[in-house]
C-alpha cells in the first residue's frame, strides 16, 4: 500500500508528510511515484509495493494460524498490484520473529506465503529474517509489470463507481472475534485467506473499463476518500446499492451497510468507469471469475465521499476507514 | 540481504529451510533467485533485495538518532545492490513505530532515509506505515538494474580474495557502546552512516574484476563462509593482511584482526578475482573513489574458511559472523 493520495486521517497525514519530501518521485526512472497503490518504473513497467503487517495491529496470534498470517500478508500485498492492474512476478518477505518462534512459527508463516505465491504463480525472490524482541512483523514487497497502470487519478464527473465482490466479511469476522465469538466460516475464510482480485483487474483493464481504481484495504469509505482526493472529484455512494456480505449480521439494513462500508481488508476492487461501461462487462466478469461487480455510486464535481439516501437526501459519511493511528481499532 | 548461500548458523538454517521450498526460484522471470545478495529478474535485469532492521537487535534508540536509524537501514539495503554490482533505482520503506513516535520519530527516520536516497540519487518509491506495539521496525526494499550481476557463485581455486576499505570500525563503535563508552567519532560515523560501495562495485564490474562478490554485512568471516559455500571452494585468509580500521583498539594484533574479521556491518565489498587482476586496478580504485582495496587471501579447492598464519600454519577460524539467532549478540 502506498497510502498517500489520501483522504483524511492521522496515518495519512504522517505518510503524506514524508512522501512530499520524497526525492525522485518524478525522476527519469519513475512513471508513478509514491501516492498510488504501487509505484511504476518507466522502463519495463515494473510495479512495486510494500505492505507491512504487525502482530497486535493487523492480526492476533490467537485469531490466525501462522500459515494464515503469511498467506494474508502476501495476499494483501498482491492486492496492491491488482489495484494497478499489474501482473505479479515475484515477492520478497521480511520477517521479524521472537527467537522462540524461529524454528516453527517462521517456517509456518513462510508456508502460508508460499501457498499464496504458488496459487498466483508468483516467485519468492528473497527476503530477510530477524529476531524480534516484540511482535511478529511481516513485510511483503511485491513486484509486477504493467504496460498501462490504472491509477487513483482519472475518475471524471459522470463516471459510475463500482466494486467487485461483497463487502464486510473480513470485518464481520473481526467483529465476532473481538466479541469472543466464533466467526461464520465463510467470513473467517475471507479474513484469513483473502483473494486478491489480480486476474479480474487485469481483465477489466484489458477491456478498458476502469478509469481510476484501487483495492479495498481500508474499507469502502476510507478508500473512496483516497480515490476522491487523488482524482479531485466527489464520490456519491448509494447506501442501498452496497453489496453487503451475508456474514454481516445482525442489525438493521443501515447498520449492516455501515459496517460493510467501514470495515477494511476485503481486498475487493473499487473503480470508476464511464457511464454504461460497467454494465457491458459485469456478466462476463461473473462468468469468467465467479465474482460479481456492483455499481455503488456516481462521480460528481466536488470533493469527498457522500452517502445518497433512498429518499434523495445526502449526508457526509462518518469516516470509518481503517486507521492505524488514532483510528477505530 | 537474501541470506541463503550460506555458511553455518541457526539463522541460515532457518532461511535455507524456507527458501528451499520457494516456488519459482528458477522460473521464467527469474535470473537469480533467493540465495544471493539480491534477486535478479530476467527481463531488464531488475535487481531486488530487502533488509529489515529491528530496534534492540540491529540498533538501540539510545545509540542512534532516528535519522541515523533511517540512513543506516537504507544504506544496508543499498549495499546488497552494490554486492551484485547493480545500479540503484529506487527504494520502498516499511516502518512500524509506536503510536507516540508517529509524529516525530517516524518523520525523522524518513528524513535519514531521504538523505541517503538523495545522496545516491535513488527515488523513494513508496512504502507502508503501521503502528507497532513493540520495537521500531524498518524494512527497506531496494530496486536496481544490472545487465551482468556479480554473484556469490563463481570463485575458482587460484583466485585472490579482496576487500575494499578497512574493517571493524562499526564493530569497534558497537563494542564501545556496549561498554558504556563513547566511540571514536570516525568509528561511530561508520556505524551510524555507513557508505555502501555502489559506485565502486559497478566500476570494478565494468573492469571485469570480481568473479564472485558480496557485501560485508555479517563480518568477513561470516560472509566469506557464504561465498565459500556458494562457490564450492575454500577461502584461505591471511590474518596479517586484513586491513584493520584504526578505531579497532586496544588489544594484540591477533585480537584486533579477530574483531575486525568478526564484526559485522562494515558494508565493504569482498570479492574474488583472477590472480593479478586486483593489482591492476587497486591504485585506480583508490584514486577514483578514495577507497583502498586489499588482498586478504586466496581461493583453494575444498570448503570453508581458514586462517593462514604468518608461520605457514593453518587453522579454521572461530565463527564470528553476526547471527541474529543463537549468535554472539
Amino acid at each position: 500500500v502506498n497510502r498517500s493520495s489520501l483522504g483524511p486521517g492521522a496515518e495519512f497525514d504522517l505518510i503524506r508528510r514524508f512522501l512530499h519530501r520524497a526525492p525522485g518521485g518524478a525522476g527519469d526512472h519513475v512513471l508513478v511515484g509514491p501516492g498510488d497503490d504501487a509505484a511504476v518504473l518507466r522502463d519495463g513497467g515494473i510495479t512495486l509495493s510494500s505492505d507491512v503487517s504487525v502482530e497486535g495491529v493487523h492480526f492476533r496470534r490467537d485469531w490466525l494460524a501462522p500459515e494464515e498470517i503469511g498467506y494474508r500478508a502476501a495476499a494483501a500485498a498482491l492486492s496492491d498490484l491488482a489495484a494497478m492492474a499489474a501482473r505479479p512476478v515475484g515477492l520478497l518477505v521480511s520477517l521479524a520473529v521472537a527467537p522462540e518462534d524461529a524454528a516453527e512459527v517462521a517456517a509456518r508463516v513462510m508456508a502460508g506465503v508460499t501457498e499464496l505465491a504458488e496459487g498466483f504463480e508468483v516467485a519468492l525472490l528473497g527476503g530477510d529474517l530477524s529476531r524480534s524482541p516484540g511482535p511478529l512483523v511481516i513485510d511483503v514487497t511485491v513486484v509486477g509489470r504493467t504496460s498501462s497502470p490504472v491509477l487513483r487519478v482519472g475518475a471524471e464527473p459522470g463516471d459510475e463507481v463500482w466494486v467487485t465482490g461483497e463487502l464486510g466479511a473480513a470485518g464481520a469476522a473481526v467483529a465476532a472475534l473481538l466479541r469472543g465469538e466464533t466467526p461464520r466460516a465463510d467470513a473467517m475464510a475471507r479474513f484469513a485467506r483473502p483473494t486478491p482480485r489480480v486476474a479480474e483487474a487485469i481483465w477489466l483493464a484489458e477491456q478498458g473499463i476502469p478509469r481510476a481504481m484501487l483495492d479495498l484495504s481500508d474499507g469502502l469509505l476510507g478508500d473512496a476518500s483516497h480515490l476522491s482526493a487523488a482524482s479531485g472529484v466527489a464520490l456519491v455512494l448509494e447506501a442501498a446499492s452496497v453489496p453487503v456480505h451475508g456474514a454481516v449480521s445482525p442489525g438493521s439494513a443501515e447498520e449492516r451497510v455501515s459496517l460493510a462500508a467501514s470495515a477494511g481488508e476485503d481486498y475487493e476492487l473499487c473503480f470508476c468507469a464511464a457511464p454504461g461501461a460497467g454494465d457491458r462487462v459485469g456478466a462476463e466478469l461473473l462468468r469468467r471469475f465467479g465474482v460479481p461487480m456492483t455499481r455503488v455510486g456516481v462521480v460528481e464535481q466536488g470533493a469527498g465521499v457522500h452517502w445518497r439516501h433512498a429518499g434523495g437526501g445526502r449526508s457526509p459519511p462518518v469516516l470509518g476507514g481503517y486507521q492505524h493511528f488514532g483510528g477505530s481499532r
